[in-house]
């Protein structure tokens, strides 16, 4: 109630919002968008161009006199850096303003190395990629980094991750303060893939589920348009919901969280390459299990079938709690599409209440591999444009 | 963003909430917190006043010159019903506009009666409370009901209800539209509890849980401060989430919704009645479980116990996916404070990732039994006051 008192005029940021979400083309569209005069609307182009978030982009369709000039958001007026990171490998990428990718990577590591080696290992890889580009670390707007373990989002520090050893409580942001300046956001693997395929595949369901099938396997939770992180950033956590009682009868096994019997050390890549491995197959990472997918070997659509029973319990329990109209299953072992899909289905439908499932749809990742980088990309844009940022760089004042 | 283009500037509505929440006393009160101009404030108020939504409230303590006139949310001006139904009995109330239950009734029913019946009992039941205060059906301005089964929010119907036989799809606002023409809302009893607990006693915890343990086991789901409903209204259901795969091995006991092992087929109150007979006790409902647990028989005791810890299961898995800062227990089987209440903590405290359960506070419900008629009013407040109706009213335009 108070922060619109007094007249909560439109600014030159939410006009630049207007064309980075493709609203706006034109001055016209703005003044029939916002309801702002015409000379306020040229006022807040004039000072967005000049400040380079806009640039002239041509001319529009007449509606009989002279052709309207067009505007579109300045999306090479920066890049962003950023590293989806796994147990075993970091999709590193520079990206556009926009949350193109310009350039990427995969970098192999062992996350258990520890903080600084890997982060130095990442900034050098973005660094090798940014010169490919021609482009200078001057022109980073910002740097973001997904990882395989909760995130305190607020500090950008991992806390008690069950397989990154040696970084719990580690200031990630920290580290780049050392050679960049700008903004540098932390969060856990499957909500830069939520942010990613929600913003770019299914704006139209703000109550969303992405479910992370890889080595490990996790939840980004979408709510009314936006990430949902929890009161500390834990939400989403399915993978360490324990399949049964997890009261440790000796019987379930030993998760990498130091539990037993979670989802995910019955499910996860890590969990059917220890199956694989007892069945007489040379598998060490979730890799070799998509490989020997990919052949469709019978031992793995098996060990798949049952993983999707199980994965499909923790969804049945989130959409009970959480409702939402989609689930999207992405991660490594979404390629099995067939057998994981119908696996989880069948327990979902099963196991849930009719409301809930009504109108639910289960599908699998439209972005792929690309979810958690381009995830990144457009929350760091979210970062870098947010109203109250571009108003201040530009001296308004509501 | 278009909305609030062109200076959208503070309307009554806007002014009306300041105290109907509490926040404002007196016109300055209103201009510091608004920034509108003194004589803007005065004709707001005098337009609510009018309206007979504000009312005089005395005088204020005087700052030097004259004393400040001091305003109050109307409360009297109307009376909201509401009835929070359960399996065998209806808790109805007359309330104020600021949700104080002025009269109060319990009805005893039987949900499988079907809703004619019942909803005739609950309006015949509301308006002697309403005769006996000496009001009139005209000063009616909300009716609210609390139902034990699944709600589509949007159109008041209850959607497949596993235990209210008959209601399915039954338009509930329709039946009261015969009679009165006010604003007609149905929820589930969870999240009439859930609304009431968190207005009340913890608006501090805009992550909240509510966990109705009662002849049933049901959830409310607070996030960022507002009941959140899931995309078809069915969010929170805890109570069917099956305790172990669900699969029917056989030995999982059948819920009353007809799948086999929910949490609620072991845990819920009509279970442990169940289990008490089995035991030789002379019990049908749970009235009667509460009478033997006031007695502190160890039978009921360790079923409680035992209870516990399967609600613990389900509510870890509603931790770690919603990652709430506050759980709260409600229900009349909570009044087993000490069992109920360290059985689920264990449970929860080692299911559940540091992370989520660092600074989770786990209690009992403050407001008891009048959780669900004191949420019901909250919510036709906030629907009766809503600003954009309040505004409409007032001839304003923003």
């Amino acid at each position: 109630v108070e922060r619109s008192a007094g007249g909560d005029r439109l600014g030159p940021a939410g006009v630049l919002e207007l064309f980075r979400t493709g609203r706006a083309k034109t001055r016209s569209d703005v003044v029939r968008l916002t309801g702002l005069g015409r000379g306020t609307v040229s006022q807040r182009l004039d000072g967005l161009t000049e400040a380079g978030l806009l640039v002239s982009d041509g001319e529009g369709v007449s509606t009989g006199g002279r052709p309207p000039r067009r505007f579109a958001f300045h999306s090479s007026h920066g890049v962003f850096l950023v590293g989806d990171m796994r147990a075993h490998h970091i999709h590193a990428a520079v990206t556009n303003l926009e949350g193109a990718v310009l350039a990427e990577r995969m970098l192999s590591i062992d996350v258990a190395a520890g903080p600084r080696p890997i982060l130095d290992q990442l900034i050098a890889g973005l660094e090798e990629l940014l010169g490919g580009l021609g482009r200078s670390p001057i022109e980073v707007r910002g740097i973001g980094v997904a990882v395989p373990g909760p995130v305190e989002f607020a500090t950008g520090r991992v806390i008690s991750p069950p397989i990154m050893i040696g970084w719990d409580r580690f200031d990630i942001p920290g580290h780049f303060a050392a050679s960049y300046s700008c903004p540098v956001l932390v969060d856990k693997d499957a909500n830069a893939m939520a942010f990613g395929e929600h913003r770019w595949c299914w704006p139209d369901h703000p109550e969303m589920l992405m479910v992370e099938v890889g080595t490990g396997i996790g939840s980004g939770v979408v709510i009314a348009g936006r990430l949902y992180r929890g009161a500390f950033g834990a939400a989403g956590d399915i993978g360490h919901i324990p399949y049964g009682p997890g009261e440790g009868s000796g019987e379930e096994p030993t998760c990498r969280c130091g539990n037993v019997g979670c989802i995910e050390a019955y499910a996860g890549g890590w969990a059917i390459a220890r199956d694989l491995r007892k069945l007489g197959h040379n598998v060490n990472q979730t890799a070799d299990v998509v490989t020997l997918l990919r052949l469709r070997h019978p031992d793995v659509t098996a060990l798949i079938r049952h993983a999707a029973r199980i994965i499909g319990v923790a969804i049945s329990d989130a959409v009970n709690i959480l409702n939402p109209s989609l689930v999207v299953i992405g991660g490594e072992l979404a390629l099995a599409d067939e057998p994981l899909l119908a696996g989880i289905r069948e327990v979902v439908y099963r196991r849930s209440l009719p409301l809930a499932t009504r109108d639910l749809q289960i599908t699998v990742s439209q972005l792929g591999g690309a979810a958690g980088v381009i995830g990144l990309a457009l929350m760091l844009g979210d970062r870098a444009f947010a109203p109250e940022l571009i108003d201040e760089q530009l001296g308004f004042r509501p």
